[in-house]
């Protein structure tokens, strides 16, 4: 389900422009994909050459990658961050759908604690109306009445499928994961019907919760932020 | 956070009155807690009596339980509750606090995916208002960014400490869990809000999911319907 259709470069100048928005002192939470991916590494380097911060990685890939650059972790018992760094699968204004990584859960409340939530994504990402599939984190024994109540909001569930393992993809926090198909997404209340739906964790549509989006091309980086932002 | 103050005789009462509406060839979804444990005990009976249903368990308590009394088991996955029964920690019309036991997130789904579903309390139960506190699971490490959008939605959370055990309670799930006071209780609205909070596994507000509610006294068990209902 995730979109592998950017390049590497355009992946890179856009998780290095939101990274070197991060000043001295700050927490940072370190969102999880190949975008972030590159945020992370550049502020490794940044690390090196004396920049003062501390980080709350999302998933086990963005923790481990984080420790391998030296930036020093935290959680958030401990820290509130200043500023979180992710990418997203598609983006149309400052809405979005991840979870392609299935790490969506950790990612949304890690974003939401964030004073300002920085979107680092490549050209390939944004749109005019979000299209969905719509990932969904549910706790494994509600698999069948989750999927009746995705098909009743109108969606069309697929079990995901693991690989390196036999059977389903099972998330950081132990659950499995839907990519749901909808004809089309009205972003507010279909995030409202997904929340409530018993058994469900958490989804992959971020409402209204990007303060700015960075978006990468060969040539360059444009910085999409809302009006009053800033 | 539970509540205690009903008499065994008013629980099993309502439990028993329950579990004999399950009729011959059904599947049951099995709540948890005291009262909910009367409606097992006697499915048990009512199974050595030639009575042929399946039941889908809401925790490890009632699985056991289940067992204990030789009710044979299936899960969501393969068969549809007709009936669910199950226990409450408050009751105000046909809205519901529970999670006294943490079992909230299995029981909401398990209740959700049942054609009806029965609540069974004794009559101290019942109650004018919703007054919590409000159960609330969530991903340990969302502790402090869920603590901060319950007191936003005018709550206060209480992190539940485990007994038998160092530290938190820690659900079947492997998730913790909030107990949390409000001034006042609005059901809908305060449902909706608490299912957005990133972070949030489920909380224990049930709203208008009863079918029916039995209450069990010392005397005898009323039972209330809404008026469409049966």
């Amino acid at each position: 389900m995730k979109r592998t259709g950017g390049s590497d470069e355009a992946k890179r100048r856009a998780g290095e422009a939101a990274a070197d928005r991060v000043t001295d002192g700050q927490v940072v939470g370190l969102g999880t994909g190949s975008t972030a991916a590159y945020a992370i590494r550049r502020l490794g380097r940044a690390v090196d050459s004396g920049l003062d911060v501390r980080a709350v990685p999302t998933s086990f890939q963005s923790r481990e990658l984080a420790r391998e650059v030296g930036i020093p972790l935290v959680t958030l018992d401990e820290a509130t961050p200043d500023i979180a760094i992710d990418g997203a699968d598609e983006v149309a204004g400052f809405d979005l759908v991840k979870g392609g990584g299935a790490a969506h859960a950790r990612e949304k409340y890690v974003a939401g604690a964030a004073d300002r939530f920085l979107v680092v994504v490549d050209d390939s990402k944004p749109t005019d109306r979000l299209a969905g599939p719509v990932p969904v984190e549910f706790l494994p024994g509600a698999r069948v009445p989750v999927a009746a109540a995705i098909r009743d909001a109108g969606g069309e569930p697929t079990l995901r499928t693991a690989q390196q393992k036999d059977g389903p993809v099972v998330t950081d926090n132990g659950n499995l994961v839907f990519d749901c198909a909808f004809d089309a997404i009205d972003p507010e209340p279909l995030s409202a019907t997904l929340s409530a739906i018993p058994g469900v964790v958490e989804h992959g549509l971020f409402v209204g919760m990007a303060d700015a989006v960075f978006i990468g091309s060969e040539s360059g980086v444009e910085r999409r932020a809302p009006p009053l932002s800033e």
